[in-house]
């Protein structure tokens, strides 16, 4: 189409490249940044690049970082012995925002999805192995979704790590799934409610 | 927030600042980013640089444009003596888009809107009223929305182009408001049967 300028048109379908963003919000963010001052949509351009230039994963935890390795594998204060397994590096920056674990973290870069043609070897299962065999750890956390893709992929990790875990004394363990906090119980899934029963555990053990 | 990298906070940052995109759609969007091709994030941060650098108003119609006078006013095949005056460039692109407008534009770059600060003075009224001083115009198209503001616009330019109209055979009118192209009567809203009705045009003198 010619009714563009050439540089807003080419700014619409860079953004059109964007998650969610079809034409009409391409126009209207293109047209927003054309208002912006330079100096937030410079910052912009400069932030895109930087992260492009700057970020790579984290060379023990795959977590994403500018420096290698990340700051969370080089805290001394961080106990390396419990390892949390997360999908991606959003999850491992969720439970760092539940400020909850005060362990290191695994990120696999995805989980095991066969009909998308995603398998064990195309996430970082080989390096968790290489970490369960070191002798340095006591606990694993399989922290992947509870959703399909997440329970088959946490079942296949449970399943490969089993032999080593017990050779190096390693307690396997999995995120607790039950009602979520602040619900209303007439208000969850069968599924939810299911699964907080099964996972019940006594006043006195429990927490 | 210490959990994300330096650059990965500045980019949520920045793409907080643009308009509907919350925290949650920023990380979203900024962790797409991620995993974009060098080439598409690039070739974003590029678009954005280069539409604030070459973009600019057309000093005839204030269109966006990167050579002025824009591609329109420059165009010897459209009809320089029919101006259609819209509030943006991106209603101007709207009626580009529908290619049923062979005359120029004239963007005011926003309406009138006492409230929010916006006073005539603000806009583009005043190169308006010199063009059509100029001799060479035969009919102002307003073009502004049908809503409160857009109509308060339109109002206001009625009154100021009234006696320059007169003066130099200028015909002034409003762009028609009725039942849109493709709609089911049964759904429409009062407001718009009502426009419709009001607007009805012979079937000889009319469309």
């Amino acid at each position: 189409m010619t009714i563009y300028p050439d540089s807003l048109a080419r700014l619409v379908e860079s953004l059109k490249k964007l998650p969610g963003i079809g034409n009409k919000t391409a126009e209207r963010l293109a047209f927003h940044l054309i208002k912006l001052s330079d100096e937030d949509a410079m910052g912009l351009a400069r932030a895109i690049r930087d992260v492009k230039q700057n970020l790579t994963h984290c060379s023990i935890c795959s977590n994403f970082t500018e420096h290698d390795p990340c700051p969370i594998c080089s805290d001394t204060q961080r106990d390396k012995s419990i390892v949390c397994v997360v999908e991606q590096p959003k999850d491992l920056m969720a439970f760092e925002k539940a400020a909850a674990f005060k362990g290191v973290y695994h990120c696999l870069l995805g989980h095991i999805a066969m009909l998308e043609g995603i398998s064990p070897e195309d996430l970082t299962i080989e390096p968790l192995l290489k970490r369960a065999k070191s002798g340095q750890i006591k606990e694993i956390i399989i922290a992947t979704n509870p959703d399909l893709e997440g329970e088959g992929t946490a079942v296949y990790l449970r399943d490969v790590l089993g032999d080593i875990a017990q050779q190096n004394k390693i307690k396997l363990t999995r995120i607790a799934r039950g009602v979520p906090a602040g619900a209303e119980i007439e208000n969850v899934s069968s599924a939810i409610l299911s699964d907080a029963l099964t996972g019940r555990a006594s006043f006195e053990g429990g927490r």
